[in-house]
């Protein structure tokens, strides 16, 4: 079983992670990891944080000469902009100087911490239910794709919309991922790299224009932007996950993960939403004989099957809300007062959805990797690889 | 921290729950188990063994004179099918002279299972992957939605569309149920008593009759239907759930509730999908001063900010495919001779968003629970609901 | 992960539990685990009830043709006695007749758990705090057990001392152990079986004889007895466990299941407290090379280091005190005047350590398959055991 | 639920620790962590180590302006030794020029872990096996325990018996104890302080003097000792813990937490192992009315019954086995020829029984304060202080 726990206030010293549970003798390197978080960095509508910060992970312990050593990894990410933070997040002293925020922006947690905990600053809530915790979450995780990529299993993603701007032919799209998934198992990678030359990870050139451009308006009308993404995952081999308990079903746990990044308000697998309006004839994916292969004449399942991997590319698809700070800020209201007063802007992204994709990538990980372990286990990595193909 | 396990095949002899962690004090009777057993095997589209089988609990442990001990509950639904699979689900014996099932139906676990667990007989797999378990959560979920209730934290549901039938006015829908939750925090309950009125839990009578007449249509046709449904939960204080760490995020563990019954394929929160074609202005829910007390002019966040709750409605959408079993069956494949054949038809229902629906309530209440629990803990309701109300 | 969870009262309908995340493809019957469960019914010094119920479990689910299905495994024991409890044991109605218990046992759970709960009545506490309990975990870890016994994994125990009767000759004993642990990974059962011929399940036959006669003497003054028991495993692979992070130590895990047997109040493992006295020099376990495979001179360590299994016999041990109810009560109040009091005598044995040295054996099991299932993974056991073999 | 992972290596960059689910609103400061992480390098037999390095932990989230956020609190602790072992434990690089240790020593991990592992350098086992990680898990107890002081709650330690050299009057050192228990709910502290006068932290002016004796001998002798320790707990409240399931017993739970401490080999509760020796009419603390107020005359059940705090004063025991590194080396062999050769010596302690007191001390309290916040939830600490005291 693999555990995570990430820890760090956005203008606090460092984001710091814990990842347990690895197996010995996975090739890891910082640069590995620093080119996830600079994935997750870029993205047209970006604030500019992005700009000025730029994440480099240090790995503190689990790694020696470039291998994991089935011991936990800790991994430090320094918030380059602390120096400017240092008395308003000061660890100790009485903070007596430092002023309180007291006007809660709607969409954030900075409410509903406040109320939670007692806190007459909403600083207090503000800085961890930022969605700067993310960055930890991709370094830990992307320790865990490594393992993934090492079994064969490879986690992309691309960018479906941006507001109003939506793929106008899906099917269009679908070919060309198809195109790379019937060539390997790496599909997902590939993909997730032709998103990459896109500002705004959308892989139809067109809708990709039309996006940059909504982003752009919404930018001059202090506005902001949500989205929708894909995660793709190829290479997965059949029987991953458990039908057995509510708790162990891999669509409940992918579902969870991606649910719990910040600002996503929904969740699909394979067709999704979509499959409601349809009839059963329509819904599944028949089994035909491929010679002596068993294959599927179509994925609307999206991989999953009584919450188990069917051999079949995983689709998840999450929506994303426009970034809750505006630069033409909504309404909200002091909270010493109770007076009416826009929400206090504090620096932020137009549109983020383009990282949200990349941190989707992220989050999928370990629960696909606990599930390979439990099926194919092993305390080292060739083990595991060994378990793997003897099947 | 509560936690439940299910136990039981379909056709076995029993389901068995265990239900750990309920604080000691509440009401609770077979009886009102029974209900929500009753409710979930309603709805215009299910099959035979709805009309043969009425499911009845039997509280074994935990309870005792009417009332929550605080130690394990244990529950028992016993399979009134049971006599006639006595020979084909014994537990002991060789089994030899029982058929083995060999065609996979495809949309369910049949063939992943076999592959996960060298089956060579289907049956092994589908009589726990099949949504029969949900009986036993159902009946766990419904002892700690009591639980909720003594808080006075209600939960309801209600069908918004069946098939292509679907509300064609959401807004009406809404303002139906803004008139109770107007009112009062059982406001939840009243909604889903309303919608049990309807042969399919829809509250408009028009799109009702529409989803009757698809259901009816798609029957004869040997098809199948899927749907979409609305969790909504009222009296929620603000402040449950956390922020802090990925796991512990209510929106997340919301998510994996729901998307762990068998067939969902998609979750939202609050606006959920329609969230990320808006622009931020519009997306979410200003504060507002009514007199001393802090409100909202929307509810788009469906009352979740930040994973956490914050005073308002908790709603949550899930969709479901169309049962994978059809009368007039897909296509699939002969497991030893790789040759091309119809799936194996299994009684089944036509439809069963209605049934799902309600799972939907019962499944969301242990992670709300929990949440109550760890914000007012107590080891006895009566302390619990003192916590509660000195805030 | 194997994870169970037990439920039931004492006087209750039945005891019940479930076991989660066993392999498929484990042979069990009820006849198996009926044989663990008489033996944790024997032993000299047992009370009444023993004498009146043969337990015997109902295997509901879980398990198909003798053979596990890889899902959750739910077991029922009726309590034969519920007969006579029915009224006071009720489920439903107000109990209003029903005698109300208020004088608490000292050693018991009693007071703790009204205090707690807030009870008025001791019985709805005793109920489930009783030791009737360890009825369902051995049921549960029996099939554990049969899962470790199939891969090579022999679990035994015996008992070293019974109040002040005491193994004269450790020694002795340590030799008829090794006798047979030389010849074979099922040592340690073959060493269970022979301490069964004991009525106290003593290896050496005149310390037996005092410990019976021990027992005869404390039944006649109204008094009980405790005493130290010695759980052995044989057959363990090296590696098994885990050093890296403090909950996953097995040394931790196993301390933890034996002292939440009821009444044990010490734990050891190896040469245990007994270490704290000798030098580092006559302390621990020198490797020698026995031709090509390494070996050890000495057990001192009792089979683990760094909480990993290191090839050795597993040697735990555990101290349990005296029953807290006896004929000649001892002091109490009664909890309505705060007036002393002696203390409700209800019917109890005199001595109990040979079934809880049976409880012991059963106990260990989980702690111990799921460090193998991490070690060699995988989702039936003919694969477990390939993993197994290929190390 | 309080969780906590701790990772480093023990001559890597860092230890670190991220400690999750405590209240907001604890007041801590590093200074208050360092002084325990003092006491942990304290104690005469200390090796090398202890005189070179000191120290001291970075708080780097979860806290600001010295008051816990409710948020996960991430800890660094420097290895200062690290400069001399940048090459040796590179994170990245081939290490090729490193030389690889071949020679296990008896006691550790370091073959277990090779052979778990696949290792071929015990450098990669030895690293994270160490008693170095438990500066760490002091570290983020340390923490807990503010939180249990601040909920009058108090935990302490003192040494038995070091080696041969024991305590020869226990019952003076019960005075002593029960000296300040009477008086203050603080009294475990108070005792702990005056332990922390003698260099082996044993309260009896001779003993302690013997130790010290010992420890001289042992180490011109090229030996090591190890010893027993006491952990007391005052001030906790009756009903913390529970008895409805075995894995949430506080006697399992701190029974695990003291074993999982390396080198500890055996724990006991109250009286322990000499429970087993006793007849049940002298084993008990039977009920006695003081006025209103309801107490024991006795303790040997060590403050627990039925896996639940009754009110008296907390006693657990543990025993250490000598360190396992001795300057006189033991008998080993090479992994790479099986030719037999003394154990590597690596530079050790001759005795840290004094120092494993302390670590006692810290990791008794993650489960004291689950159970408190189980007990009396709520988010904040203050809430939490209302919540205790209105009951």
């Amino acid at each position: 079983m693999i555990r995570y726990l990430t820890a760090g206030e956005s203008h606090g010293k460092a984001l710091v992670g814990i990842l347990e549970g690895m197996p010995a003798g996975i090739k890891i390197s910082s640069e590995y990891i620093n080119h996830q978080l600079w994935r997750r960095q870029q993205g047209y509508g970006r604030g500019g944080r992005m700009r000025i910060e730029s994440d480099t992970v240090e790995i503190l312990s689990g790694v020696r000469f470039g291998k994991t050593l089935g011991t936990p990894i800790s991994l430090l990410i320094h918030n380059q902009d602390y120096n400017n933070w240092r008395e308003k997040m000061a660890v100790e002293g009485s903070g007596g100087s430092v002023e309180r925020m007291r006007i809660p922006r709607p969409g954030h947690a900075d409410y509903v911490g406040a109320v939670k905990y007692g806190f007459d600053d909403l600083r207090d809530v503000i800085e961890r239910a930022s969605a700067r915790e993310t960055a930890m979450r991709v370094a830990c995780c992307t320790i865990v794709r490594k393992f993934l990529e090492e079994c064969g299993i490879f986690i992309g993603s691309h960018v479906l919309s941006i507001g109003s701007a939506s793929l106008a032919d899906r099917a269009d799209t679908d070919r060309l991922i198809k195109r790379y998934t019937s060539k390997a198992s790496c599909a997902a990678y590939k993909v997730t790299e032709l998103a990459d030359r896109s500002p705004v990870r959308i892989l139809d050139h067109r809708t990709s224009e039309r996006a940059v451009a909504a982003i752009k308006k919404a930018k001059k009308a202090g506005d902001t932007l949500g989205g929708i993404f894909e995660v793709i995952v190829t290479g997965l081999p059949i029987g991953l996950g458990n039908y057995a308990q509510w708790d162990r079903k891999l669509d409940g746990l992918l579902a969870q993960a991606l649910m719990s990044i910040q600002a996503i308000k929904g969740v699909e697998i394979g067709d999704g939403f979509e499959m409601a309006r349809r009839h059963g004839s329509q819904a599944h994916d028949p089994f035909v004989a491929k010679g002596k292969r068993i294959d599927r004449s179509s994925n609307h399942a999206g991989g999953l099957e009584g919450g188990v991997t069917n051999g079949q590319m995983l689709v998840l698809r999450a929506a994303m809300k426009p970034i809750s700070t505006l630069a033409k800020p909504l309404k909200s209201i002091d909270l010493d007062t109770l007076k009416p007063t826009p929400a206090r802007y504090e620096r932020s992204d137009v549109c983020a959805v383009p990282a949200a994709s990349v941190i989707g990538e992220a989050v999928v990980a370990p629960a696909l990797a606990s599930a390979v372990m439990e099926r194919f286990g092993g305390d080292a990595l060739d083990v595991i690889q060994t378990h793997i193909k003897s099947k």
